[in-house]
């Protein structure tokens, strides 16, 4: 429990001294008090810099002892041989927790893993919650805290990310913001000296504005706790791991960056299994589940309703379905009779339901609502559901007589018209998927980035193919089969 | 040879006859024709219908034998009980094309069946290419010919394709468009009465401006020569297809929507691979190689070499490598030696080669020519070659200090200026490529879509994730091994 208060103060601090912070632009300690202060963080923020009495229009402490108050947080991004002092002094200040960007630690070599071991045990001693050392930093929504080397501005939202690696943290919420994932908190984990991924994983265990724990693992150490702790994570909240050094080449280029050891792959995932973790096996889809996971509810089950525009886009669902584990049921004759009162004579009577082309009623919105509605389905894939706004290529003018003018530009209105279509149908599925508790997720290649608009403007879960779509209800599947099963 | 001439005139045809123009905007006869207007198609155009004297200000003719001259190719979208007429008028006039958009053939039952198999040898008698029926009919970039049911506008470029699914077809015409791949010819093939997909693949095989091509698949025939079109085709160009109903749901499916049998996914990969077609395993990774197999050369084998921003982006990498069947040689010293010259005294002297973060010098450049002109690679991953640009966020005034301020506006320089710096290693990648003929795939992510403004600015293949420029690299690999092999 202190320790779970401890971070609280860590990703929400009141106040955050900045030892190292410089007016020298190409330096970490100014991008990273830029950041801190461009992101407008909401506490006190002290730098801490002999040489100077101003930076950045803030007036400059000469060391932690001449802080004029108690503060939450100090960020280190002095030299590595500066910092065991450091450490004392902020332990004597009563400072709870540190963030130690610092490098040239265990990750260089056993000299650096004496000085590591050397501050590790100092910071326990003093009962401070170290990050680090070697992090890229870390990033809270709660108090817009940004304390990050890479400039970047992560969407808010519910998604918690705790990482091995920072580049691989900072290019999942950079991702994020290309595919409308919101972040609640995010850790680059370093060298692990004292709080180790099992901490955070814990810690976003109980953070209730956590819904969604993503992560980044290379390894960890043998006597880790992190099965034990993800098992009793996983009722709560859905955990999704990506897992670095995964192979012989992966794994050499592990070791070789931090110092963290390449656990065996087949025992890792095994434990994830046992443990109800989701493992992703790429990038991609880390985002796409973390998009799914923190907008929907999970299906009950595996059984997918395919509702499509057009048969082969239904043809390649459906094989995606089969090849990921999930069934396709056939329509029920009471279903059909329904649906018949719809559809044109000639409609296939089968899942994936195929609209066939057609340009005026459009049938899908009661379709969707008749098939969601189905109890033998546990979610739906609703290919097309949204409708490409092409008329903007229509607005061009070409040559040709007045009637094909007059003919572009009532196209023009008529495209137009139909936009209103796509965003009632788009409204409409974020109000069955809460009516009925079961996914919904569309389908909608453009090149306008339609599934993004989808979620922005909707809220409306949508990939730009089926395969990422159901690759998504996969895992939403197993983890709701995983947490149906007695504990 | 005289199939091929006149598959020609199919796709380029110097005139179109358009029979079943309508002035009616919710028939497939207008849209059509709108399509073809708007897009500028080259040639000469007439519509035909007895019921109007003139169309869109086109004048209309009442039937095919009133044409004022002969024309390349027909365009039929008039009830099915009213085609077989028409195919003995468009055979009379000598027509040696058609397109049959029409549906209500085969795919409906017996009754349709039994119509097709009479159209069809009407077709074959009179020596007419026929495509379709029930075909969302063809594209093709020498004439600016948009025969689509679909309004949609494809980019221009050196991919051809052929579908078995109309909507898949126009669905990857459409993310060709959102990832900027081009194509030249494309043809939704419909029943395949007349002509059938190894016809279209024989046909762009022969084609001097189809670079790539490929194919949506749901099945053929039992005497279909397929397989020994293709063995003949790959050893010119690439094919690329996409199998759809790989599985019983997704057969199921595809039964119900065409005409075709979904055959053995087995045979079908076996046959695939021995006559070097590559196959892809979803709609994404079609489109993904589609762009890297039209840009870029093939690499000479399978060894890839790593440049990356950052450790664990290029730990991902490194396992993508090797999960799909590529290795990761280690640096030679001399290698590493000249390297040693650029880079800071503590890089990890391995592949991937790990550039650690920098804010001041980029030795990028310098490190990927290096690495590019090492006789031990065959192609090179550089992952964040790019550089996002950031600076815009920085555009936007907060509270705080004149300094503050000032700071930014000097950040927002420091990045403007550092955008140079991703064009000039974009421009020097494709300078490599040339020299080298080898394959350099970038990776940026970023949400202002970098990976396509690379491609579209600058002939740069990037993707937005290392695993899916893996994926690629595989394919290419195989084909070039492929190739490689005795004929």
């Amino acid at each position: 429990m202190t320790k779970q208060r401890n971070l609280e103060t860590l990703f929400n601090p009141r106040s955050v001294a900045m030892i190292g912070a410089s007016a020298a632009p190409r330096k970490w300690g100014f991008l990273i008090m830029l950041n801190i202060l461009k992101a407008g963080y909401r506490g006190k923020f002290f730098p801490v810099n002999p040489k100077e009495t101003s930076i950045l229009g803030f007036p400059c402490y000469p060391d932690v002892a001449s802080l004029p108050e108690p503060v939450d947080l100090a960020i280190i991004t002095t030299p590595a041989h500066s910092v065991s002092v450091l450490i004392d002094e902020c332990g004597r200040a009563k400072i709870p927790n540190i963030v130690l960007v610092t490098a040239d630690f265990s990750e260089t070599g056993a000299e650096g893993a004496k000085l590591e071991k050397e501050i590790a045990t100092k910071a326990k001693g003093y009962g401070i919650n170290l990050v680090g050392p070697n992090t890229m930093g870390i990033f809270s929504a709660g108090t817009n805290l940004h304390a990050l080397m890479p400039m970047i501005m992560p969407l808010h939202g519910g998604v918690s990310m705790f990482s091995q690696s920072g580049n691989v943290g900072v290019q999942m919420l950079d991702y994020g913001q290309q595919e409308n994932v919101g972040f609640e908190k995010f850790v680059s984990s370093g060298n692990e000296a004292v709080l180790t991924i099992e901490d955070y994983l814990a810690f976003f265990a109980d953070d209730p504005k956590t819904n969604v724990i993503l992560g980044y693992i290379e390894g960890v150490d043998e006597n880790s706790s992190l099965i034990k702790v993800a098992k009793r994570v996983t009722r709560k909240k859905p955990v999704l791991v990506m897992k670095g050094g995964r192979t012989a080449t992966g794994g050499k280029a592990a070791a070789s960056h931090s110092g963290a050891l390449a656990g065996s792959t087949a025992i890792f995932r095994a434990a994830f299994r046992q443990a109800g973790v989701i493992e992703v096996s790429n990038s991609q889809e880390l985002i796409d589940c973390a998009k799914a996971f923190s907008y929907y509810p999970l299906p009950k089950g595996k059984r997918i309703g395919i509702i499509t525009r057009g048969g082969g886009w239904g043809v390649l669902a459906a094989d995606a379905c089969e090849e990921n584990g999930l069934t396709v049921p056939q329509l029920s004759s009471e279903l059909i009779e329904k649906m018949d009162k719809l559809l044109p004579k000639y409609w296939n009577r089968k899942n994936p339901i195929d609209l066939v082309a057609t340009i005026a009623h459009d049938p899908l919105p009661e379709c969707l609502e008749m098939l969601v509605k189905w109890e033998e389905v546990d979610a739906i894939l609703a290919l097309g559901a949204g409708f490409r706004a092409y008329s903007f290529q229509y607005a061009e003018g070409i040559e040709g007589p007045q009637e094909l003018h007059d003919s572009i530009r009532f196209m023009k209105e008529l495209m137009t018209q139909s936009l209103k279509n796509p965003n009632d149908t788009l409204v409409k599925i974020v109000e069955l998927v809460k009516e009925t508790g079961k996914p919904i997720i569309s389908v909608s290649i453009g090149s306008d980035y339609a599934h993004k608009k989808y979620s922005e403007q909707y809220g409306v879960v949508s990939y730009p193919t089926p395969e990422r779509a159901v690759r998504v209800l996969r895992h939403m599947a197993e983890y709701s089969r995983y947490l149906q099963q007695e504990c």
